[in-house]
Formats: C-alpha cells, sequence, structure tokens
C-alpha cells in the first residue's frame, strides 16, 4: 500500500500517472466523491463520483477504509477498491489528503506514506491559478489547506519535492524499490 | 552513514567498488585490521594494515568507533576516518561485520544499515571455494560465522540479496536516495 499525499496544486495528477507507468507493479485504487466531475474525467477512472445519498449510505455501511470531507465535498476509500487489488499482489496506490492518509495509516500500518512538496509555496498558488478551475476564493481556501497540510509532513515517512517531474518520479520509485528491500517486510526472517 | 554488512563470500567488495563509482557522494571509510595483507591489497586502500600493538594502543586511546576480533584477527573503524568523511559533507561507506554494526548503530543512530544476502547458501560456499585464500578449515569457519549473522539481518533496516550485481547495486542506490527523502532527516520538518 503507497499513500501518496500532498497539496492542492503540486502537480499530484501527473505524478499519479507517471507512476503508474513506472513498471512498479502499483495499481490505482479509485477514490469515490461527491464532487461534480469535471469534463475531461471519466466515472471510474479519476473517481467514483457517486451522490451524496449514496456516499452516506455507504459511510454508514462500514464500506470505507477513510472518509473525510475536504472543501465541502466528500472523498473516500471504499475497501473492496483495495482489497481486491492487494489480493491479487499489486501494490496499490492511493492519493488522499492528510486527513485520509491518518485513516490508511490504522487500517493499513506497513503502508508507505509520501508527501509530496511544491518546490516553493509561489509555485503552488501560480499552478492553482493556472489551472483555471477554481474561483478566488476557492484558491485562498486551497492555499490555506496546503499551508496546514505542509505542516503535517512529519507524520509521513517520505517527503518529495516536485522540483522536476521526472527527478520526482525517479524519488518515489527508488522509495517503492527500497521499500521492498525492508528487512520488516521479509516474511521469514531467518531465512537466506 | 551508510553501513553494508554481509557473510565472507557475499560478493561485497564487488559491491563496495559498484556503490563508490555510482555517483551517489559515498566515500568508503578504510577499516584498520591486523589481518595480513592479501598481494593485491594496498595499505590505506582495502584496509589500514596495522600491528597487533599499535591496534591495541589506539583501542586504549578510545580511537575507534568499533572494533572487533572477527576470525581470530582485530578489525576496526577509527573515529578520525568517519569524522573526516563526515564533515566534507560525504555520505560514508562503511563495509563491516554484524558485531561492528552493531557499535556503528550505537554511535551513528541515524545512519542507514544494508544488510548484504547470498542468493543460497551453496553459492556462498562455491563463491569462498572459489576465491581459493582460504583452508577447508578457514572456509568451515567462515561458513559458521555466516550462517549466525544471516540470522541477525534483522536488525538490519534493509536486505539485499547479491544475486545480479547490477541489480543489487541499484536496490542499494535506491535505498540510498529513499533515505534522503525521509522526513525525519529533514531539517526544518515545517518548511517547504
Amino acid at each position: 500500500m503507497v499513500v501518496i499525499s500532498g497539496p492542492s496544486g503540486v502537480g499530484k495528477s501527473s505524478f499519479v500517472s507517471g507512476l503508474l507507468s513506472a513498471g512498479l507493479n502499483l495499481e490505482y485504487s479509485v477514490s469515490a466523491t461527491t464532487r461534480s466531475r469535471r469534463p475531461q474525467e471519466e466515472n471510474g477512472r479519476e473517481y467514483l463520483f457517486l451522490s451524496r445519498a449514496e456516499f452516506q449510505k455507504r459511510i454508514d455501511a462500514g464500506e470505507f477504509v477513510e472518509w473525510a470531507e475536504v472543501h465541502g465535498e466528500l472523498y473516500g476509500t471504499l475497501r473492496s477498491e483495495t482489497e481486491r487489488r492487494l489480493r491479487a499482489g499489486r501494490n496499490v496506490l492511493l492519493d488522499i489528503d492528510v486527513q485520509g492518509g491518518r485513516a490508511v495509516r490504522n487500517a493499513y500500518p506497513e503502508g508507505v506514506f509520501i508527501f509530496v512538496l511544491p518546490p516553493s509555496f509561489a509555485s503552488l498558488e501560480e499552478r492553482l491559478r493556472g489551472r483555471g478551475t477554481d474561483s478566488d476564493e476557492r484558491i485562498r481556501l486551497r492555499l490555506d489547506n496546503a499551508l496546514r497540510e505542509i505542516k503535517l509532513v512529519t507524520e509521513y515517512d517520505y517527503a518529495v519535492v516536485n522540483d522536476d517531474l521526472d527527478a520526482a518520479l525517479a524519488r518515489v520509485a527508488a522509495i517503492i524499490v527500497a521499500e521492498s528491500c525492508r528487512t520488516r517486510r521479509r516474511e521469514s526472517p531467518d531465512s537466506i
């Protein structure tokens, strides 16, 4: 289980696509959300888009590993999505916020938790404005949240600065290879 | 501080040469020993070759980070050798046995501890015999020690199987990159 978090505008979606095509046996676990679909998005690819009623029904049924309200919308990870992939022997990639990361740490304490940092706070604002999808007020809200999240980086095992996408992806790939060599992951510690 | 341990015959010397030329800002910290110099070895390159009297004098003066008697000879790491390199901003590579690794862990708890494993126990014996430098009795002694050391692999952070030298070196390189991304190594945890 590989968990990637980072503030809005840090470039996580390019990050996630890059990682999935890096030959790391990673499979993206699609989150569910109540937020509205953006034009280029597809249901089941970026997110499972659920109505608020449907989302709430699944919360009540205990179907989420984690869920949270962020920027006024519900986001969550369905246990069925992660377990299906883990059972198939894949590494599961989750792209979630810091609140969600905490809940996943409880459910999967052996996971690898990576926080993606912007090279600077100014670069973050620039990216959010350049994206052109958010109002000024929404951007200010996202920046406030980003600052709060970045202070929680020490809750993560690793921090990767997204200064250059390829270099940053290579660092994440190195982290995943390194974690596969950790002695605490060896099934039979005293066998060769 | 990067510590590499592994049983005799696992191919650590090719490993060490490979790592030093991998652009990882690594510098080898030469150990001191009382064992006799092999024909192809140079004083100050593979080891600092000391007489037993000189080695003992430096033990008494507290000049060693660690020292131990292995296979009847003294081996040790002089604090002057490691500190000089760390002060120059280099990553220091130590190639030592498990006993030494424990002492280094005490002196440098933030170090990265990597254990090199043979692909199988049979391959270890084959390498030791193929080297042609040890008597049958010495080989048996080394194999007994190897088995004892391998059981202690869980004291290390990482285990890397030396099945293929290039692949194994790539895994160690990944470990060193990953460790540089660890949040606990960040100087100012809440800054970007």
